[in-house]
């Protein structure tokens, strides 16, 4: 799962977030007066940033107010929802490649930067920190397994082009759909497992906070936060070509690092806050359960909506660099996983090997 | 090993055992009576199933008339009698890119499929199951070491491609009998390390059962269902392109699934069994087991005996999604081997992620 | 650290490695005298070999004067110094290709051979060895991270290659620097890491031997043994081509095998005396840590220094066999360094992926 019901109990940080609203009224205005592209995207990516943090807390209160299996399905349900809005207003603009770029970053983002930063955050003071590696185990291998799913439409459909199938877009766009309901039916398995047979062992022991905010507010909160971020979404998706030339960036180093950050900072956030709070566990299970819902249920959910659309998005990742990141952060979570404490330096290195895969994206350029 | 010397106390199915033998008069009638040949097709591929499993019975049997180190030997030698059997007649058709689908098919058919449908099977019942993590450990890293060896061939041919060398025909024979020879030797390495030096570790414990059956029964029924598969896998391998295109679906597939099944089908059956009796130890070691003989015997074996062929078997699995595919389950098998405890939803993505796989080899279509 | 602070006590080893000293003035006299190129290889190699041997010796002394954290930075700064000369010389010959393939060969040198005859050498008189698995797990995750930062140049070259980007040698270069730089900087954080903030959980327990030698003598020899190296190191680059063509292999296959094996000769005989000596632990850190070193230390150095010279040596990994001969590597390592002890079965399984990269190498054949 890709948020948790445990409270940031972060009374000032929640004032400096309020006040970060007032980003939604300057990039509307902004768009409005045609406003030099740039000036808008930073505004309207901010703008998502802050809203997603507010979903996040929205979800956080909304869950509260409902039982265990319940509780499960509104985090599961709502903890990925900035990233899906995003995306989806990037592929009706008919950007399907940005919107590969996007996912693609997001898995790296969680996994090597966000889970990166929160293990350097919580490590720079403390001598080790300790995880339940069962727990962390579970859902690396979890990890690897999407993650090979998420990659063989790409490997079909360079199987069949290297023997010269004539039929191969149609193959390409069917293998997908399939590949899609399968993972759909994993993530199910998975809800079954975590919510429902074995849910003590996914329970997280202090979900019962306070109910700081009545049902309705959070109810209020999560929808309005949402039907807010895709109105900004529409605008970061009008402005991103002509952002990528004013920076002399491409879009796909655009998608990669900055809409990916944009839409999983609640998250990267959150890990960190827990990181310092000792809570490794939870850090963990927020970078890679983000990481496996992005390719669960984000990925073949916008493979289904896009078949509907102008610009259908399929499941191949056509760039070796987005197989071999993805990979690898799939391997590197796994090692790092597996006995159960964390340091700085390994924090450092997750954050080392993601700036070198940014390096990478960056030097394709612009194209 | 792909076997073990524990008996299956099954006293009904062994009457359905019986009786399903009445497949093999069916399909060689079927055959000279020039039946259609998709009735042809599964009647044999039927017997070769039954047959199978009454080798791995009289093996059984067979071992517990020797001594420990004799017994080894000889479930090893007849453990992967059908598979090995099927391969040749396929191969002496001129068939080598089916035998090939065959291998493929069998490895990810056994630790997917295999591995993933016993996990379910005890699973469903149980909250979780628990194996010895050292011993599957041991053998996972076997399985890695194994499938580098089996992908270096085309990774060779690969590079050697990319550079245009002219003579690459003939070193890509020489590099696969080398490779094979190194397989070979490595398998004699783990004899030595499973039955001689380390003996204990690996000894089956319930391994004196009853003798149901004379020393002169058990060595009849190995031979002579050893005999019988032969001919109906020549029946088996002279309709198969026939098969496929009444089915149209390719050779490929048809090797990759249907045949592999066929070929591992006793050794799939027996995991599940040992899984719902909550021996979970011993349904892991059958089904890693396999596919690692697989590697290191059926495929070596195969590669020598076809250098005398017309067609000869090299070592090179071309298509990418064969070697996608293997790698991925090396993987994932050594990911689920080292907590040392399973629950049904693993079984789910490991049977999740096969599903995939035949997709992918589905959708490459007749060809 | 591909050296440890421990006495290899061994007086006599040392007179014959005295005696073996007479190798460099032979050498010396045979490149003057024009002799055969195959008898001057040979003897120059093996004067590197023994060379860094000394220096290996000479290295531990000089540790031996210095506190803990200068001890380490001895020990690291000296740890490759014979592999990072003999590179340097080729590559001031123009043969980047051959350096390639020597830190390939010495990667998978140290990491399979070495440690596979480590192991062997240990467990062909035990029934099992155990080590710490915390350090050798952390160091296999380092030596994963490693690995990938060192393959993402060449597939960033294979998708701009493909996409007929027109400035790829451009970025090509600035991607290596880039990535060079931040290897380094890792490797500052590992030296930060193991040396200074968790300097006790690396400490080696036996690092005060006794001061054999005096600090002039350890500085000395250090300084001194470096010195011929490169005197020798200029005299195998110079043969290099023609030796080659004499014993009818590739200068690929010569680097990958034969210079790799000189350069890390020292690491492979120390392991293996460790490893004999049931110090396993030792033994594992020597190999993994010499892997590590060259990755992470030795390539991005050559790298810089090389942008300064006529032919500079880029990240690329062009050949497909060096990437998937290196990723195996970092798998094995990290599938064997897991369960903290080793049989000599798990020797021979390294031994013989070892084997089957050679062989791959041997048939690219002359080119």
């Amino acid at each position: 799962m890709s948020s948790s019901a445990n409270t940031i109990e972060t009374e000032k940080p929640s004032m400096v977030f309020t006040s970060l609203l007032v980003l939604i009224p300057i990039s509307m205005g902004l768009r409005y007066m045609q406003a030099p592209v740039l000036t808008t995207f930073v505004a309207s990516a901010g703008s998502i940033a802050v809203l997603a943090e507010w979903i996040r807390r929205g979800t956080e209160q909304l869950a509260r107010h409902a039982g265990p299996t319940i509780r499960g399905l509104v985090m599961v349900s709502f903890g990925s929802v900035a990233e899906l809005v995003l995306a989806l207003f990037v592929l009706a603009n008919g950007q399907a490649s940005v919107v590969q770029a996007q996912i693609t970053g997001s898995i790296i983002g969680t996994s090597l930067l966000g889970l990166g930063i929160a293990i350097l955050a919580g490590g720079l003071s403390r001598r080790r920190q300790t995880f339940s590696s069962s727990k962390a185990g579970l859902q690396s291998t979890l990890l690897i397994l999407a993650v090979i799913a998420l990659l063989l439409p790409a490997i079909f459909d360079y199987t069949a082009r290297q023997d010269h199938l004539h039929n191969v877009r149609l193959t390409d766009e069917e293998l997908s759909l399939g590949a899609s309901i399968v993972l759909l039916v994993l993530y199910g398995g998975n809800l079954a497992y975590t919510l429902i047979t074995h849910r003590d062992a996914f329970a997280d022991e202090e979900a019962n906070g306070d109910r700081s905010w009545s049902l309705g507010l959070s109810i209020g909160v999560v929808v309005g936060c949402t039907a807010v971020i895709a109105l900004e979404a529409e605008i970061v998706s009008e402005v991103l070509t002509q952002t990528a030339e004013t920076l002399r960036i491409s879009t796909v180093f655009l998608g990669v690092v900055v809409l990916a950050l944009v839409g999983t900072s609640a998250d990267l956030f959150a890990a960190s806050w827990f990181a310092r709070s000792d809570r490794m566990t939870l850090a963990l299970s927020i970078c890679i359960g983000s990481a496996i819902q992005l390719v669960l249920v984000v990925t073949p959910v916008l493979v289904l909506i896009s078949a509907f659309m102008d610009s259908p998005m399929s499941l191949v990742f056509g760039n070796p660099l987005y197989l071999f990141a993805i990979a690898s952060t799939a391997f590197i979570v796994s090692a790092v996983a597996r006995d159960g404490e964390t340091t700085w330096f390994e924090g450092l290195l997750l954050v080392g090997v993601y700036v070198l895969f940014a390096l990478g994206f960056f030097f394709i350029g612009p194209g």
